[in-house]
């Protein structure tokens, strides 16, 4: 019974993904889902980005959190649009909420839009919100077992990057132990590690996701 | 539908924690719920917790992941019961399987039972396990600004632990400010503050683990 609910679910969400990916397409849009655990940088990676990426092509941000519109204030200073969603208590972001706040957004004159999810690894990766591909952060912090023990993101991620590289002097992280776990994964998707902090990695990110919007 | 659906899965869920709850009475096991993202350290809190409580109380641990056994690979060296569930993608560990793996643990001889959920801190704050609390774990690297954003685990925390205090000379991190939103959530909440690479902390905390465990 639960799972006969829940299958109907997911094909009510992917109807909705499917109207949301068409939409996009229409546009001209290149949306990007990015997921990954709470505190990982999602935000501040997203701040440094659109710093530089903004007088390169016309951004714009969803973004989605349990509680609060915190991000979307960090998120003000840049002029951009910046639409927040608050699931209140929801463990991700669905089709229909991003089809409920696409109105908002001038399409036409957002080659790249950005979508935060709910800080969680584990069940955004369900849900597809008619993005052009997942992107997946992973923080030096966390550790480099988590691509092997939270594969369910990583499989169907377009790109993957490791962030907060600027603790790697301060925390017990193999970097080669990280990115074959990674490759085991998904041999296939994109790779960048960074710091948002220092800077480092942030051109060869950006290079990227402009080609991305192209 | 769907919502009548949920209602009966908790309903379900609570019926079975509280037999857990009545098995652990009857042991006289103290069983605690251990909540945070993945990464935040959880398990190298578990180890180090371990070292130091073995000799003072009988401990054992039920390890939840989503794949793979490495966090129970990681604790076979201290020689105490350790059981891992593997939920195969389900995103929190529910009271049934808690129940499942109950009889394989000598409760009698377990003053102290440390459940690991599933590393998000967003939907296992939603499942009772029988647990007498819940410990939600925070990390210095995720940022000062989770109690207020995940506020769901908190409220019905016993105890949060702030980990990873080893790197707050590396990160944007206030103290203050953590400290203050944890006490807007939950005024109640005993609060810890520790670093399991450096020790740092940890006498506290053991301290008063063992006296739960009276």
């Amino acid at each position: 019974m639960e799972i006969r609910v829940y299958k109907r679910i997911q094909e009510a969400n992917d109807a909705i993904a499917a109207r949301n990916r068409a939409a996009f397409a229409a546009a001209g849009t290149t949306a990007f889902n990015l997921i990954s655990s709470s505190g990982a940088g999602k935000t501040t990676l997203l701040i440094a980005t659109l710093e530089r990426l903004r007088t390169r092509c016309g951004c714009g941000v969803i973004e989605g959190d349990v509680e609060t519109d915190r991000d979307a204030q960090r998120l003000a200073h840049l002029g951009l649009p910046v639409v927040q969603i608050t699931t209140d208590g929801a463990c991700h972001l669905d089709a229909n909420m991003i089809a409920t706040v696409l109105p908002e957004f001038p399409l036409a004159a957002t080659p790249l839009l950005f979508i935060e999810n709910v800080g969680n690894l584990v069940c955004p990766a369900s849900y597809d919100l008619g993005e052009r591909g997942k992107i997946v952060l992973l923080s030096v912090a966390e550790g480099d077992d988590k691509p092997a023990k939270y594969p369910a993101a990583l499989i169907e991620a377009t790109a993957v990057v490791l962030t907060k590289t600027d603790l790697l002097p301060h925390c017990p992280f193999s970097t080669d132990r990280f990115w074959a776990d990674v490759a085991t994964v998904n041999p296939r998707v994109q790779r960048f590690a960074l710091s948002a902090t220092t800077g480092d990695g942030l051109d060869g990110w950006c290079d990227w996701l402009a080609a991305q919007a192209r």
